[in-house]
């Protein structure tokens, strides 16, 4: 066969755009021996009930092959979907789901996609936050909307500012254009902030004011260490506002890839009929050991413990980060009340990008807020997780953070 | 929470063009008792390995949670990629694959789509055939694109019509608009057509000669009954001009999801970049599963027994159309020497899709030649499954087919 590296592809302008991962670029030694990694957002495979998961496995494969190792349903495995109404239920205190308003995908990222495939056409106008989850952004971006971008506060997105847009688009007559707006509504990534109650019902108000859709991501949800679980937006909106996005892959496994959607029955149609052609159907067998997983064994119980190791770890690195930098002036970085991420933003006129060589000659990483930004503009926040290290190395790591800052405070000659 | 059918979303084109799968409603009825369904083209569910596979799952969670609960990278799992470089080998004897060049997808549907994504802007041109695999066209279909449709002879896509359109297309300025030429090269689905050597050869010759690629898909080639395998349209044209498709649904399970893309590294590279923002990673869980079981198993042995079943049951149906069909002038059908289909196709002046109802009535199921049109124009041919129903069903069903058939003749006044 031969191979070459020098053949020019004619490649489509999608692929001519996109781009490689900037936090995969940057993790790349994060893994090295002696490498402590505030990067990834992965969760501890030690919270994985392995045991239970591996017995059940058999069993599904055993008893019910016919079903488990057949191609599925596109709509996805109606036996998951029974215990996924159970969960909303239960989770959200959401009544009056059906299963013809659930779609089971390949993780959340999937139906990320799937939506802008069926909602976005070019230049189409899309809310985002600033910082805003990549993969959300990366999902979008493949059909070439606009990104309006709006401000997080410490309480969720600067609604005056959704406002304004709203208006202008109005004004302009373009408000059709608008599509959604998409928000990870607790302990968002990349910034661990909680979107308020009243601003939750803000942004369903306007939502139906000017007539577009709220996708509502809530992969963290679960993973609340302290404080009162706030009603999802859906609940003020219903499914004919809100698309509401959740995935196992943060309270179950990552490795079994099942995420949700729930939707009015309209769109979810239009999900499946865009799904088929995109992966005819998700892998029969992890949906149904997932479904039997969920029959079987209380999953709210079982997460309980490693809700409990990562709301001690955020302590530490919140214990942490104020020995370290509580002198800095004009540093901070949010408290989360549950889910993987701290936020940090260093004074006016650092970049934690140009700061990120300094840290990792010192071994210690973390993701520069720029990779979270739409527009990829510099930034002096960077995310800092802390579901992986051990906690000594989670004090370790800021201290080491901090003499990267240190370092680079020195290098630029900044004050 | 509100539901409602009635509101009116403002989805995108392309979600306002995909359309219902015509498989699927016309098939909605063919699992009922009493059916004989020759419509799916899934394989039979007693020709997996379900204890192997369910003792392999149990321990590739217990022994390898790490890798096989968490997030896996978006190339696929290197212990999978090395199994597979191996069967490529075996099957194919290609050498020189590296782990650059091949990349896991969820089925082979997943891998068209990408390629749809990495290659095709709208306007595109794509060459496919009559019939065609409904699957691929769905994929492309998503992208726009403008197929130029090429007869399928009895061995193989028609050469001359192949190269006439290139010929225009060159003469017109508009070559570089073509982007690949689409071929199922074994035991085509829907017409159980193999592709032969010279025509291989032709192709991967015209693919140099005017600059284009060639999709090889080739889900069937290990379920050869008889005769001896062809070299893959790759071995002549290397990954310069051929990305290979391959799947684990049918010489495994559906179940797991499990394609394969074999290609140029820069290809792959691009393909790794949009599946990404597709679907983040494949689950890790069946990767390992897949590269266990390949691993400890011989698939190409342990896949005997079913090819041996599926050829018992293809000599069933050929026999059964002979004694029921062999006495209608004009009526023909192919003699797959593997893979899941006959194609049968009937004189002038029928139409399969018309004559669906009538062979409904009688509790028997096929998928009429239409749905693997590109344009869906009527057809007098049908795609006839042999892989699931039990022999003697297989009879009766041919047999009911064809008082189907005698309805169906008598209501239009045929001859």
């Amino acid at each position: 066969m031969k191979l070459s590296e020098e053949k020019v592809y004619r490649f489509s302008e999608l692929a001519n755009k996109v781009k490689a991962s900037m936090i995969r670029e940057l993790l790349k030694y994060a893994n090295l021996p002696g490498a402590i990694s505030f990067g990834g957002g992965t969760p501890d495979p030690e919270t994985f009930p392995r045991e239970e998961l591996a017995q059940l496995a058999a069993e599904v494969i055993q008893k019910e092959y016919k079903y488990t190792l057949q191609y599925a349903t596109t709509e996805g495995d109606p036996e998951l979907v029974k215990q996924i109404i159970h969960l909303i239920k239960r989770v959200y205190d959401v009544d009056g789901v059906e299963p013809e308003n659930v779609l089971i995908t390949a993780g959340s990222q999937q139906a990320l996609e799937l939506i802008g495939k069926v909602l976005l056409d070019k230049d189409d106008y899309v809310i985002v936050g600033d910082p805003e989850y990549l993969g959300a952004l990366g999902a979008f971006r493949m059909r070439d909307p606009r990104f309006l971008v709006v401000r997080f506060e410490d309480d969720g997105p600067d609604i005056n500012q959704v406002e304004s847009y709203l208006k202008k688009l109005d004004a302009s007559g373009q408000i059709h254009r608008l599509k959604f707006l998409y928000l990870v509504s607790n302990f968002q990534n990349p910034s661990g902030i909680t979107t308020s109650l009243e601003k939750r019902k803000a942004l369903v108000e306007l939502a139906e004011k000017y007539d577009f859709l709220i996708v509502e991501d809530d992969p963290y949800g679960a993973l609340r260490f302290e404080g009162e679980m706030l009603p999802p937006l859906l609940k003020f909106g219903g499914t004919q506002r809100v698309i509401l996005l959740n995935t196992f892959s943060k309270i179950l496994c990552p490795g079994l890839r099942i995420g949700v959607v729930v939707a009015d029955k309209t769109i979810i149609r239009k999900l499946v009929l865009v799904k088929q052609s995109t992966d005819l159907c998700g892998p029969a067998l992890n949906m149904r050991l997932t479904a039997r997983y969920l029959e079987r064994y209380d999953i709210l119980q079982q997460i309980k413990p490693a809700i409990e190791l990562y709301r001690r770890k955020r302590d530490v690195m919140l214990d942490a980060l104020k020995e370290y930098f509580g002198d800095v002036p004009g540093a901070k970085w949010t408290k989360p009340e549950g889910g993987l991420f701290v936020w940090v933003t260093l004074p006016e006129g650092y970049d934690t990008m140009e700061m990120f060589k300094f840290a990792e000659e010192r071994k210690v990483f973390y993701i520069p807020g720029q990779a979270f930004r739409p527009f990829d503009e510099p930034s002096s926040s960077m995310r800092m997780s802390f579901c992986l290290p051990p906690f000594e190395k989670i004090v370790e790591g800021v201290r080491k953070l901090k003499e990267a800052f240190l370092a680079y405070k020195a290098y630029k000659g900044l004050r």
